[in-house]
């Protein structure tokens, strides 16, 4: 005899306790975003997507979340976020929907003097967030740079210790934008880029700008609040800078944050 | 000739932007924690500690982090906090001062049924700020747990998924209190808790309590968030369960943040 | 006045030591890779390139093994494999070759009683070189699966401890086969296969046929590797299985190595 | 009624496969270590333990790993390997035993002008294992150190690409060595040595000396075997050299394994 199925996720739960959040939590999968120069570009994410779940019931539908995506995989970008929300609300009779996407981003970038292309990765997520405020949505960027220290420079006879880093920034914003621009802006803000494929005379090129370009993670994190301070369609930003010190096994760091 | 050392740090910056934190990111230190049942526990943390830097200044100090962590590793406790935030932000002319250590904690626990004692480890995190409006200290801990699916037994004939887990409970709290004790209380909230040593009939005992204490994720937080909304030393906190679903490659995940 | 350029990595070391590897590490770049249903895969791969250094030489050419992945990312198979480690050894003037790549691979896998279809994630690495002994290549794939104790099933009265796991299977062939063919092998070879998308009679089956299937690691391994020792076409290979024990906070272990 | 418990791991398997190994993976636990400075050392170890199964047996006794680990965690060293090998053989009736311990270790440095000291920290594996051929003890060490391009300061006006690295070096050997000379030796291979505490003319000293002392990760490598290779107690050496290149997104690598 085969038991009935009984809805468990339906049943009534008595501890009168809203959850803020429910639902599935690093699954991966092949996503489409947009790409300004090639339209698109397909890419891996990490996904956590979840929706509240009010005080009467027990437990939400997993498996619905995975409809959702599954549908939208194809679609990932700036713009179709607030319809993706739309459709977990809906379908999991929710009032407030979370998605997060975390992947790597591709740009083709030039080499300075020789102008050999090459790939180099971003780090990229998109997260939004749909309730009876409104749509929210934070697009957070992870942008490799180089900064040569001030001062070892001012105080060495020949050199000055250099390294890689990462700036991240997280912003909140008016009007579609793409991430090009953004990563563009970044990466001007350090002493020097970082590219994958590099001639000598490229290398050359970087090693006397990031000389004559000396840079804190303070001055990083300066030089781009800078900059979104004066771009009229962010609202809100943080700027975080984490070089790899070449004289310590440990990281500076500098943050801001800002609403405007 | 020996260039003069000039103090690039103390340079004035014209930017006119203060920073909000910087520092120094992932050092990683032995320290001494308090431990409620031996006294001290030595351990390995990985450690953040920044301060805030007034718009004139072109650089913070970096070295002094360090100094004051070298002289603070073997005294860490939430009691302890309060001197080394105050020490940071004489040393380095800061009004805002913010320490992060995340660590490996180790309990002895006893086997249900032999009483067989092993260590278990958890995640622990003491993260405190200290600014002109006071110090705010979070506790933040990983506990392991198992979780057996509500669902599943219902509607099988036979047995019920189940899988290990963890609950991450952040808390702000008015007077100390052991994590030991926090630990217990989390651990008493899942189908079933962990072990690293565990007979034949221990493995029978907690198979058996875990079938016939079916959680979903939902549960979990609710359970915890129950307790610690009863508990008066809690003045807000945050509780998320994630579990290692063992019918699929993502985890389910859980949360809740309340302020009381 | 601009110095003149040396090409210092082509200068005499005189130390005598022949370098076994030398080149770039941890690169990620896009690749497209073949796919059994759809013909081909986007992905997104972490890349080891190495060559030889002969005694005398002090230094490698770092930029062209990003040139020789530029041209070769589009057309990654077990087939090119062979053409892009002649053209490392060629374009370095090396006499013998590494690549690895390592990437997540994605197939659409059918629930077991709803057919509702969703993506499923696997680890997958291709590891070739290429020197005067020929060449060899290691296919090395990840594929979760889920277990059920045997031992907790036998001594409970009700239910069984399970979780998901992981099978790494890495193998040497004579000739060309899907990584499809093996995945699906491996996961006919644990207690349950997991999914991304389940409704309710498909968990119901999945939790049923664990319960049916109890298996150790030591079972899962020596499932898997009585299966490849049965297939001619595969010369050599290791199989380890790593669960998640929910009733413990580590993970049980099995590992066969055979040469055939 | 109680089931009689039946031992199902003892039960006999059909499908006649010996497994190399199988026991515990990636449990963490806390262990003291031999130190030349202090006399012992507290750290927190990730650890395997395996042994290995004879094709008539099911499974293995899972529990009495962690009762070894548990007696001699306060007892790790080069020396008190063989004998935890040797009572893994004997509690789990298995002729191999396989012991691997990874494990964060610190020594005080002094800053090489103000002598300033501090704690770096270095990784630290020990790998043992006991069968009918004897005892097999492999170390490993990851040690930070800094490397200037000789190629990037030879073509550049002024400056220096460098960067933060490590390298890895396994050996076999004869007697009993400590860890402190092995990693003296390596740490003075590189352009630089890395500190966690360095004051302001320490930082001059850096800059200054890796300028002067320009290398590639070849010239690591090279260095570190030349020195290995002159050790009479060393019967067998792996170097790799790794580092986060300053202009690139990714690592330089270079490797060499030898046996004398």
């Amino acid at each position: 005899m085969t038991k009935e199925i009984i809805d468990v996720q339906n049943q009534r739960d008595h501890r009168n306790i809203e959850i803020d959040k429910v639902g599935i939590k690093h699954i991966r999968y092949p996503i489409t975003v947009l790409d300004k120069v090639k339209g698109k570009q397909r890419t891996v994410a990490s996904i956590d997507m979840y929706v509240n779940l009010p005080r009467q019931y027990k437990g939400t539908h997993m498996s619905r979340f995975i409809e959702v995506l599954s549908e939208y995989c194809d679609e990932i970008s700036l713009r179709s976020l607030r319809t993706i929300l739309e459709e977990m609300n809906r379908r999991l009779n929710a009032k407030s929907a979370h998605l997060k996407l975390t992947f790597p981003y591709f740009i083709e970038k030039k080499a300075p003097v020789t102008n050999t292309a090459s790939l180099l990765e971003y780090q990229c997520s998109f997260n939004g967030s749909l309730d009876d405020r409104g749509l929210d949505i934070i697009v957070e960027l992870g942008v490799p740079i180089a900064t040569l220290c001030p001062c070892s420079k001012e105080i060495s006879e020949v050199g000055a210790h250099n390294q890689r880093g990462e700036v991240r920034v997280a912003i909140r914003f008016k009007k579609f934008l793409w991430i090009e621009d953004l990563i563009r802006m970044i990466e001007s803000s350090a002493s020097a880029e970082v590219f994958s494929l590099l001639k000598r005379n490229d290398e050359k090129f970087l090693t006397e700008i990031a000389y004559k370009n000396p840079m804190f993670v303070e001055d990083v994190v300066r030089e781009v609040a800078q900059k979104l301070n004066q771009d009229k369609n962010i609202i809100w930003f943080t700027v975080g800078a984490e070089t790899y010190e070449s004289i310590h096994n440990h990281n500076a760091y500098a943050f801001i944050e800002r609403w405007k």
